[in-house]
């Protein structure tokens, strides 16, 4: 079983990167960006078929590893 | 208007952050993981309301900037 795992700054949290990138893509002539904010993504692949219990390990898996839930968000998405 | 721009290993191309994470998960008893491959996310905000104009802008960012088109490939959604 397939999963992805999108780790994202909370709104309000400074991302440096995300401004550098921005400034990055003014200079290279890439016009109309307002602003940009860099995320992780995790592809993970799963043994067995029971989603649910897929879901539970990959929000624990979150919580402790993943993400930094002080200034991260999570979103667990389980596919086929 | 919004877009989100994945960026993510070629089938093949060694990752060994996610390797990292895979035995990371392991050690803190998270079963059932057969293999981690991480990526990155870049949430953009765009000026102006052309979705075919933004989503050539985003291909261009991925082409020149964002993506190593060589071991990465990249998608971009355009949003609301």
């Amino acid at each position: 079983m397939k999963a992805r795992v999108t780790v994202t700054l909370k709104n309000g949290v400074l991302d440096p990167q995300g401004k550098a990138i921005e400034g990055a893509l003014k200079s290279l002539g890439i016009d109309g960006v307002d602003s940009v904010r860099q995320g992780k993504v995790f592809d993970i692949e799963l043994a067995g078929a029971d989603k649910a219990a897929a879901e539970a390990a990959l929000k624990a898996a979150c919580e402790k590893l993943l993400a930094n839930t002080v200034i991260e968000n999570y979103r667990v998405e389980i596919g086929a």
